[in-house]
């Protein structure tokens, strides 16, 4: 089946986006990409500060409430349908509920008759690691990268795992393509 | 009907995205705002520069390839889809191709026996105010706005129009507001 | 006598920046800007948390410590020489002492044996039309505006001002560039 | 010595922003970053259009024009100005001129009775590992990491050097903070 979405899962600071924008300059076809970051970013700013919306505490602690999330169903939605309509599509992520959190884009994907080709990637980060490039990138809450490292990930089924640790974006990335063969 | 979707359809410089944030701040629910911006945003780079992609000329003038209307017209089924999954969306387009670019929004609104409360908006500036405004910006192609300022409109059909020229974002915004009743 | 420097000041979402870049667009001589957001991105991102630093309350009231002051000192002391040394420079402020902040850049500007030729510059806006701009930004805390909108121009003295409630950035920065001869 | 700037050399993509960040949040001190992206941001948008600015092939390479080279050389006058006054300056350079760059900062640092304390540190990348991470990044053109990579360390002499090919910034910062004693 042709892959027509690739989904990334990965912590805060585990270098998804690189990635993405490495699968995009590298990839044969020209692909959509979408992702936590846009997504908040199309919420209005209030969203920030308001109940319902979503949190990020001093420690890096993410929060997320009920106006965030229904929102956030109906964007996976309207993405599925892009690529239902003929778009490729690369989504970068981050499971705040792991295993559950895979399960609602699984129910998404799979509740019609017309199945897509998904190639769910981990993006692993060591800790320690991913906490000193949150630095680095000045703009983040420090703490977010330490506490989601492993989170994330707690029972996700993928096709295929990278690590940044040791390991440049545009490698991760080429280990990727090379998976849709 | 319940207003699910507005869609502003304006001039480069019209002053499209304040009157978006405007209506963020301003409405009681949580609407999601998409345009054309994050859409090119979503794109590789390399659409920029490649064949088939969007081409901005030295003079302003915006010409879209095919890999470019392929992946626009994917990405506003999906806006639809939101929509439909109960998202509250506000688009800002540029309806290059005026009453053509209507219809195909408006094809997608309709094909479906669940009909989308719709509200079509106008958005205006008088053209020598947007080249104006579009120096003020610093970060746009010059020759944009003027280029833009009438070709959006011909042919399209609004249930309301309001011009920025004299009437600052937020009571564009209000005016608007005050349609949804 | 040659202007070497020009000095815009005014309160939050008054249009500064706009007119500033309208003025480098349209002077025949080359300006650099530089201004308080640039000093602030030149901080350490932690000066926005830590005592010392800046802070901006939950309704728009500024206040800046020691450390804060004293690398603003340093940093107007090391602009003025840019200005010196033959640079054109265009600089965006608030005053939010008054005209103590005019007599801070003032003691930097004479206290040397070559005077330069500086330009005043008060940039108006209505406060409820400023306060309307800042919703339209988004990204700013809400009632910056309306508390600036007076304060920042109190014991003043001025070359020049100019209103952008009803004038656009463009018209307001050629009225700046006819006043340089 | 008190060690009043930081000054880093690198090509581009080589991570100079990256441990500048770190720098930033690391020392005790309040350190203010510049660098050529800032200046650039400085300078009016048809700089970067215009005779005498600033030319980037589409092959990467970097040519700059007499009107750019004199506002770099009072910028340059200012930043030191701002060490004299006091305030801990970081900044991160590319020297497309290699000794010539360096002597040109060496003359600034020494033309006065009141010597500064500077530590020059040399930020090396792989070449292929820069180019990576310039395609990373998706905003920058390609070509410019592997032009740079060498080039700009010709003839320049080092207090200390750092390699971000197998280190991450917070390493070669921390590195780098050991050597300010």
């Amino acid at each position: 089946m042709t892959t027509q979405m690739i989904i990334l899962n990965g912590g805060s600071s585990a270098g998804k986006s690189g990635i993405v924008r490495c699968l995009q300059a590298e990839l044969p076809d020209q692909w959509l990409a979408f992702g936590v970051d846009s997504l908040i970013d199309a919420m209005p700013a209030r969203m920030q500060t308001s109940d319902g919306g979503i949190e990020i505490s001093a420690d890096g602690a993410v929060a997320t409430g009920a106006d965030f999330r229904a929102l956030e169903q109906a964007w996976a939605r309207g993405i599925v349908a892009m690529a239902r309509a003929g778009a490729r599509i690369i989504v970068d992520d981050v499971f705040l509920g792991g295993a559950t959190s895979q399960q609602r884009w699984q129910k998404l994907l799979d509740d019609q008759d017309d199945p897509l080709g998904v190639l769910w990637v981990g993006v692993r980060c060591d800790r320690a690691v991913a906490a000193a490039r949150e630095i680095a990138r000045g703009d983040r809450v420090r703490g977010m990268a330490a506490a989601q490292a492993d989170l994330v990930h707690r029972g996700v089924h993928y096709d295929l795992e990278v690590d940044t640790t040791h390991t440049e974006s545009l490698t991760c990335a080429r280990t990727i393509a090379a998976h849709l063969g």
